[in-house]
């Protein structure tokens, strides 16, 4: 097929002809694996994530990690964050708001203390020491939310307080990389940071607590003046779009934004919003998912001694984060401080931009980084299932429902 | 805000915050455009293109082309043709086939001999010249389809005609490219154009021809099979990539194979995949639709000998196609034939591809680059109004029929 019209062909839609051919190797792979992990009694994400591994540069390197599908990732996972937002009802921040500070806050420090710790304990540099810990405080929200969404279980109190969770946890999370990074680079300002704190958490809050008064008022009004197209989808995308920048500029995460535009929606829009985002959502989410295991990087691992070390860490991760979130939980009872801490433990993407943050300052080494991003996939891949198994009794009654027949 | 802090965070999302507030940019001006040109009693996607003239290098200069929000664009008609498929009703390419040939063979000659005449009538080179003839050949028809399906026109005899000369017409203006580029640089092989005529034929007819009464049979067997997620619209969102993928290798447009996926998928998938693909498609058409005013090159057209070319191979262009493919519809009668000629008009972003790959190979000059741009921007704005125009009289009987109250 190597002729001079096919060159051409090529030439002129080369670069839109390969990440076609790429979006559907992810896609395909992504839901091949799902039903087979399906099929071994695990979470779908199980799957999707392990076809990121197996596509990327890790085992057959057919797709690398590009600057295309890293966009179609960043929107995955927002609008996962989004649809969550959507779908729940009766949430309200300051009603869960005590537990989840409680969860976040010995959730950061038992794991950024720890990561700490151990790095320095080994004789690593003290500011490596201390990336390593700051990448451990990460949270991925996005996993566990479609674990939960995927089984029906977000409205359950513990899921809740995940989600509140690791919403303070996010900008927890950023205020720690911003003292590591600035420090690191020795620019570390206390009354900007203070400044950038309040930011944050004046947006959060404001929106978590007007957000649906607001949209209830402004949507059906802004709606009944539309003459054009699917007004309240229109409308939906406005929101999650506008919310997102504005998240970034107040200087929380974009799917934090996405995350509060959904629930300030959910009582605004109709189920054909609902129906459409699904499409939207079922269309990206794979590659938010395939996009975390593309980034295994092995030949860091090949050095034995990294390769323990690897193991060390992320062991470490798990343990923290669930001694940590399952202590700050214990109140609610063990049960529910178990799937807490379980809830709490994927450090995916978030953990990955912490330790791509210290490659790029120039204060982490390239091993180091290989094994957080170990870590960061490791935690993702193990958190699921045992989140299965935590919420076994909720997923058992679940399932017995719906042997009912379905209505519509 | 230019804080160290918020240039971390700026350093760590820059890219990202920056497409988000492009995408934002682009949705929000798209759709407010929309909504003026609706209260202008215009087609919306009216509105959609100067949105993007708009905010493009042209007028504010607040959002530059870019290959993020061409991957969007790309994908948004693509599935603008997917969705349209998936709506057509009894649609069979060989019963217009014989109609559909006459409109786009006689639509294909006249605009490439007057398009060509015209650029060697007034002097230039005659590669030049058949470059301006081969662009001036191209059909963007998701414009047209875009317009129809807004009013819920796509069942008519007319539009069927549209889009299956569309389909014709992009198989004709490959191979037109194909020819006009090979021996532009030389290479020109008539056994390899003919092989690649007739895979792109054979293709295209063997999907159209048994894809549905395939998909008839093997979606509802996978799907009983499938145990995670949106089984449906999981098989849809594979069957639009691969059939884009095919197409592409076959010689003819994605789009196409979009297309063909959504006709072969139409009876196959129930009302939730419509919903769901309907999220999708009103995403990203809008980036489909601002990509194209983006475009808009004034520079060269700062020089009234290049302005007054420009408008005249605009004008050539609107009434080579009116005429060419309206004469290959007449015997349908004057008024279909008018609806088809106007409804073929748009050169949208096929035009433009084709002066890309003439100023590619150097083969055209900047400012013929410019006039072609324009013209194809041209006629995308000119065609939708008249369109609305043509079809006036079932647009009144549809909207009378939608003064009783709907249900669902």
């Amino acid at each position: 097929m190597d002729s001079p019209l096919f060159a051409l062909m090529l030439a002129t839609t080369g670069d839109a002809t390969k990440l076609l051919l790429e979006m559907f190797l992810v896609f395909a792979s992504a839901k091949l694996l799902a039903e087979v992990a399906e099929r071994l009694r695990q979470p779908p994400v199980v799957g999707e994530l392990a076809a990121g591994v197996l596509l990327g540069p890790a085992v057959l390197g057919w797709v690398r990690p590009n600057d295309l599908l890293s966009v179609l990732a960043d929107l995955g996972v927002m609008f996962l964050l989004f649809r969550v937002g959507l779908e729940l009802r009766d949430f309200r921040l300051t009603k869960v708001g005590a537990n989840a500070l409680a969860v976040a806050v010995v959730g950061v420090v038992v794991p950024f203390l720890a990561g700490w710790g151990l790095m320095v304990a080994l004789g690593h540099p003290r500011i490596e020491a201390v990336f390593v810990g700051a990448a451990l405080v990460a949270t991925s929200v996005g996993i566990t939310a479609r674990v939960l969404a995927a089984k029906g279980l977000l409205d359950h109190q513990a899921s809740k307080i995940i989600l509140a969770a690791a919403i303070i946890d996010d900008v927890l999370g950023l205020l720690v990389l911003a003292v590591v990074s600035s420090s690191a680079s020795g620019t570390l300002n206390l009354v900007e940071l203070c400044t950038t704190a309040a930011l944050a958490v004046a947006f959060t809050f404001l929106v978590a607590q007007w957000g649906t008064r607001t949209m209830e008022k402004i949507v059906p009004k802004l709606e009944s003046r539309m003459r054009s197209g699917e007004g309240q989808f229109t409308l939906a995308m406005l929101a999650v779009f506008g919310l997102s920048l504005l998240a970034v500029y107040a200087g929380v995460a974009a799917i934090i934004g996405a995350f509060l535009a959904g629930m300030a929606l959910a009582k605004s829009v109709d189920h054909r919003v609902h129906e459409m985002t699904t499409g939207v959502t079922e269309l990206l989410v794979p590659f938010f998912l395939v996009g975390i295991g593309l980034h295994l990087d092995v030949t860091a691992l090949k050095d034995p001694g990294m390769l323990v070390l690897a193991v060390a860490v992320t062991a470490l991760a798990c343990a923290t984060k669930f001694i940590g979130c399952g202590l700050g939980a214990l109140r609610m009872g063990w049960r529910d401080a178990t799937r807490i801490g379980i809830g709490m433990m994927p450090r995916g993407e978030v953990g990955m931009v912490v330790a791509q943050i210290g490659l790029g300052l120039g204060v982490i080494a390239p091993g180091i980084y290989g094994v957080v991003v170990l870590m960061s996939i490791a935690t993702t891949v193990i958190a699921p299932p045992l989140l299965q198994l935590a919420y076994r009794d909720l997923i058992r009654v679940e399932a017995e429902g719906q042997a009912l027949p379905r209505v519509g």
